[in-house]
């Protein structure tokens, strides 16, 4: 039996599209856009449709639309939620479809459409994104978002959790560097991911801006089994 | 005081040129280019002129130079030596200009050009780069060469090698996830190198190629105490 593919990609700068036209494509941006739509998806929202620019969402908000929507972390001031885990309760989300806006998150759902699948991994659904993506019988992508073209501590920690699971099930192989730093940036992370996470410049940051209350929650694993997966220019829940 | 900024730069294709106008860029291709640089400068070398054109590199050589030039690992046929640091011996280079054009290297000494001074580092002069580096008194990038624009092992555990070297000094802070996940790849790799290595797809590939003779003196600490300095588009050693 071939075994599928396994590869990672450290920054949307790094990004080869015609290398993955046949994989599915995870995108990983934990702190905090991959978090909050998994979070979404648990509390009962229908569908969420990504959106880059600004003015589109203001389009959808004029017609009736729930409004998540941030820039640098805050708010816009004309939108429903943040980019916040918590904003996306069950009260506000359940049943409704979200126009979803954030500085990186929706840029790289974009970049990745020439792939054949894309969805949404966090740690919030790690256990059920590695068991799907072991039914799918296809080659993987973990495409981290990382910050500003930047590589990322946070992002390719998850990257490397979801990769030590399917290299575990020895269906998977791969030659790429950046699966087995990131599986070894893991190893280092797992026993106690929270205080590695410290060092992570975005950890940093959250915690000037006051928007880090939800850190803890964003390494748990295992909130939700619902898979955010793209279909037709809207993500939809799978499991 | 004033801690000096260090940062590392995975890859050509995240290289931001305005944020290092004025650092000291250390570029970081251990297989095989910096460490054949150093090596040449090791046996005494007068200076080596990176060219990036083949077309250059003809013309060098019609001019009587001694030329070093390989693509994909592979000598040039109209080259005098290649990308080993073992064709870089006393007896051919010591008081020559050597003209050198590889895959990677040369362009991102191009590349590299806006800042402040560029130099060569690798194991081969990890300790002396150090001790040089923390005479300068300047902030540092150590810019890895990658693969193709990819992140590559190789090349990040040599320069967490030297970020660890820095931040003992206590003279140099960091706010660079890369750095962090550069040092803490090194702190795995540093107790078995050549071991760790194995997973490199550098190291397949030069095993398939047979030009992994000279991977164990690549991952030598301190062969040499030269610093290869850009000097107006030349290396020259420095001490």
């Amino acid at each position: 039996m071939q075994k599928r593919r396994l590869e990672t990609c450290f920054s949307p700068a790094l990004y080869e599209p015609e290398g993955h036209t046949n994989s599915i494509v995870v995108i990983i941006d934990i702190l905090r856009a991959s978090s909050a739509i998994c979070t979404a998806f648990a509390n009962g929202a229908a569908s969420i449709i990504p959106v880059a620019e600004i003015a589109e969402v203001k389009y959808y908000k004029s017609k009736g639309y729930l409004v998540a929507a941030e820039r640098d972390g805050f708010v816009l001031d004309f939108a429903d939620l943040g980019n916040s885990p918590f904003n996306f309760t069950k009260e506000k989300v359940e049943g409704k479809t979200i126009v979803y806006s954030t500085t990186n998150g929706t840029g790289i759902i974009n970049l990745s459409s020439s792939a054949y699948m894309s969805v949404i991994g966090s740690f919030l659904n790690i256990g059920a994104l590695t068991q799907w993506l072991v039914r799918q019988d296809r080659d993987v992508l973990l495409f981290c978002a990382g910050w500003k073209n930047r590589f990322n501590i946070e992002d390719t920690v998850c990257a490397g959790a979801i990769a030590d699971n399917l290299m575990r099930t020895s269906l998977y192989t791969t030659i790429c560097d950046s699966t087995y730093a990131a599986i070894d940036l893991w190893s280092l992370a797992s026993p106690d991911l929270q205080g590695y996470i410290e060092k992570a410049a975005q950890r940093t940051r959250l915690r000037d801006k006051n928007l880090d209350d939800c850190i803890a929650f964003c390494l748990t694993p295992d909130f939700t089994d619902k898979i955010p997966v793209m279909k037709n220019g809207i993500l939809v829940a799978d499991i």
